[in-house]
C-alpha cells in the first residue's frame, strides 16, 4: 500500500536538531517548518482561499468536532470533500475532535470506548469514538488526519496523565484499525504525557511501533509554561522516528515556534494570528501593535513597513483601527492577513536560515524568538 | 477653472432615451450606465478593494454621515484623503450626509441654517449645515460631492414637499458658496420634489440655472411604489441638461434599474447587492435565491453556473449554506461578491444593449428587467 504522507529531509542543523524538508501529500507539497491557519469550521475565518495562499501557506487546518456537528460529514463528502468544500485544492490536516471535545465540550461521560458530549449547537448527545473520528475524517478527506485523542488538561494529575496514555494508545490502535482511507490519507499519532517524560516516552515508543506516516506531540501549551515545554519537547522530539515528520499541535507564539522547530519540530498550527487578529491585535518584528490604541487614530503608516501583506500595501494603521470602531468586518479580515503572513515570513525565515547554517544565530538574536505572551491577554 | 468631472456621450438610444457614456473624473473614468457600491463607513463591507474591483465596479460610494461621525473628516484628510483611507484609487463619490440625518438621525431641529441631531455613536449634537457638508467633503476628497438637501419621507404631505424644495435650494447655493475644490471635486445638485411633478420641474430648473456639473434625482425608491417612480422619472429625468451626468440616488433592484436607465438615468448606488448578501439572499437571473433554505443543504453547485465572480467559481452554495449557519464571515463575503458581480454584470449587459441598438429589446425580455421586490423583506 502506497503511503500518502511522505517526509523528505533537506537539512538537518548542525548546531540543533532544526531541520529543513517537505511533505508530501496527495495534494501536493508543503516546506518545512511549515505553520497551517486553522480553519475552524472550514473557512479562516473572513479570509478567502486567495487570500490564505496569498500569505504564503502551504498547508491549512480544520477541526473535526466542529465539521462533524455541523454540517455534518455526510454533508462535506457530498459536497465534494473537503478540498472541495472549504476551496483549497492544497494539502489540508484535520484534527481528530479530541482536543475540542476535552476542552470545549459539556462532557457527558469518558469510557475506554470513547466520548460522550452534549453538542454545544443543539444540545443533542453526540458520541465520539476511534471509530467515529475516522469514519469523519475518511468523509472530510484531509490529506493528513489524526488519532483521537485523550487530551487533560495541563494541570491534571499524575494518576490521569498515566490513564489518558492508556486510553490514547488503546484508541491509536482502534484508529488504525478503523482508517478506511490508509492509502490516501495519512494518519498521524499523537504522543501524549503531559509532564512526564517517562510517559512521553513510553506514549512515544508505543505509537512508533505502529509505524505511522507521521507523529504529533499534543497536550503542551495548556497552562504547563514555556520550561516544561522546552523540557517534554527536548526529551520526547529526539525520540520520533527522523524519516517522519514531527507536528506540535496548537502552538504557538513566535518563541515557542522557533525553540520547538530547534528540537527538531517540523509542523505547527494555532489560531494565535486569526483570533489575535479578530481583536485587533498586530504581531509584528517589534512585538504586538494593539490596533485600538488611540495612539494609531491619525497614523498613517502601514502596521509593518517591512511587511508586504495585503494589508500593508494597502491600508494605514489609522483605517484599520476605524474599521475596528466601526465594528466592520474589514479591521478582523486585515489583522488576521497580516498575522498570517507575518507567521509565514516568520517560517520562510526559519526555513532560509536552516538552509544557510545561521538557524543557531537567529533563535538567538532574532527578536522575533523571544516573541511570546506579554499578559495574560496574550496567552493562547 | 477646469471642471472635475465631465460627461461624454458614447450613443443615445433611438427607441428608448437611455444613454451610453462615460464619466471623467479626477481618478479615472467610469462607464455609464453605472452601479456604485456602498461603502458606507469607508469599506464596501466585507470586501478587500481588490475584490470589488474584480466585480467590474469602477466607481464606489462612501457616505459623509458616517464618516464625519467616526473617524471624523479631519482624521480621514490626515490619513491622506479617502482614497488613501479606502485604498481605492479610482472615482469615489460621497452623498452629503443628507438623506442619512433625514432617515436614520434623531433630529432635534430643522432650520434654514440646517439640522442638529444626535449622533448614534455618543449622544452628542451634532449640526450639519451645506457648510458643513462642504466642508467635511472637502476633506474626504472624493471626486464627485453631493449638496446637502432636505429629504421628506415618501409619504409627506405636499406642503413638507414644497417647503423642502425651497429649503434644498436655498441649500444649493448655499453649498456651491461653501464648496472649496470646485476644481478638484465635482458637486452634483439633487432634485426632490417627491411625487409633484410641478415641484420637481421647478427644482430642477433652478438647480439648472447653478450650472452644476452633474445632477441627481433623490427622494426616490422611500416607498412612493414604482408606477410614481416612473411618472416622476419620465418626467424630471428629460429635464435635466444632456451633457452632464444623471444619478439617480439610492436605487435599486434589478427592475428600477433598467427602467431608469430607459428615462436617461447613468448613474446609481444602492446597499441591496451587499445588505442582501449579508442576509444570503443572491441575486440571480432567474430570481432571488435564499441560501438559508434547507433545499441547498447539499447542492454542490455554485449560486449561478454562468456566474463568473469568486464566489461562483470556487464554492458550493452547500458550502455558502454552511457558513452562513455558522456564523462565519465568509457566508456574508462570498454573497456580496456574487451579488455586487450580478450587478455589474446586468450594468454591463445594459451598455451593451444600448451600444447594439437592443436596449428596448432587453427592457423588454431579459427576465432582470422585471426582478423587483417581491415581498416585504425585499424592500430596500
Amino acid at each position: 500500500m502506497p503511503v500518502p504522507v511522505v517526509y523528505q529531509s533537506l537539512k538537518v542543523d548542525s548546531q540543533t536538531r532544526a531541520r529543513l524538508g517537505q511533505v508530501h501529500t496527495p495534494h501536493g507539497s508543503f516546506d518545512t517548518p511549515a505553520f497551517m491557519p486553522v480553519g475552524t469550521q472550514g473557512t479562516i475565518k473572513g479570509l478567502l482561499p486567495d487570500h490564505v495562499r496569498a500569505t504564503g501557506s502551504q498547508c491549512i487546518l480544520a477541526n473535526t468536532y466542529h465539521l462533524m456537528l455541523r454540517p455534518g460529514p455526510q454533508t462535506v463528502a457530498e459536497l465534494g470533500d473537503l478540498h472541495r468544500f472549504m476551496a483549497w485544492d492544497g494539502p489540508i490536516l484535520t484534527d481528530s475532535g479530541g482536543f475540542q471535545v476535552f476542552s470545549l465540550a459539556d462532557i457527558n461521560k469518558i469510557t475506554d470506548e470513547g466520548v460522550i458530549f452534549k453538542s454545544h449547537i443543539d444540545g443533542a448527545m453526540i458520541e465520539l469514538t476511534p471509530q467515529q473520528s475516522m469514519f469523519v475524517q475518511n468523509k472530510l478527506g484531509a490529506d493528513i488526519i489524526m488519532m483521537f485523542d485523550e487530551c487533560p488538561p495541563g494541570d491534571a494529575p499524575p494518576a490521569y496523565q498515566q490513564q489518558a496514555v492508556v486510553r490514547t494508545l488503546h484508541w491509536a490502535r482502534q484508529c488504525v484499525k478503523a482508517h478506511a482511507r490508509a492509502d490516501e490519507q495519512g494518519l498521524f499519532g499523537i504522543v501524549q504525557g503531559g509532564g512526564d517524560l517517562d510517559l512521553r516516552a513510553k506514549c512515544a515508543a508505543e505509537l512508533i511501533d505502529l509505524d505511522l506516516p507521521g507523529y504529533a506531540l499534543g497536550g503542551l501549551a495548556v497552562g504547563e509554561g514555556f520550561g516544561t515545554m522546552l523540557q517534554v519537547l527536548d526529551h520526547t522530539t529526539v525520540l520520533l522516528p527522523a524519516e517522519k515528520p514531527r507536528y506540535l499541535m496548537g502552538v504557538g507564539f513566535p518563541r515557542d515556534i522557533v525553540a520547538a522547530v530547534a528540537s527538531g519540530i517540523d509542523m505547527f498550527d494555532c489560531v494565535l494570528p486569526t483570533r489575535n487578529g479578530r481583536n485587533a491585535y498586530a504581531f509584528t518584528n517589534t512585538g504586538p501593535m494593539r490596533l485600538r490604541n488611540s495612539l494609531f487614530t491619525r497614523d498613517d503608516q502601514p502596521i509593518e513597513a517591512a511587511c508586504d501583506c495585503y494589508a500593508c500595501r494597502h491600508f494605514s494603521r489609522g483605517a484599520i483601527r476605524h474599521y475596528f470602531f466601526a465594528g466592520e468586518m474589514l479591521g478582523p479580515i486585515l489583522v488576521s492577513l497580516h498575522n498570517i503572513r507575518f507567521y509565514q515570513r516568520l517560517m520562510a525565515d526559519i526555513r532560509q536560515s536552516i538552509a544557510s547554517g545561521r538557524f543557531d544565530q537567529f533563535r538567538k538574536n532574532d527578536p522575533r524568538a523571544h516573541f511570546g505572551p506579554s499578559e495574560q491577554a496574550d496567552q493562547v
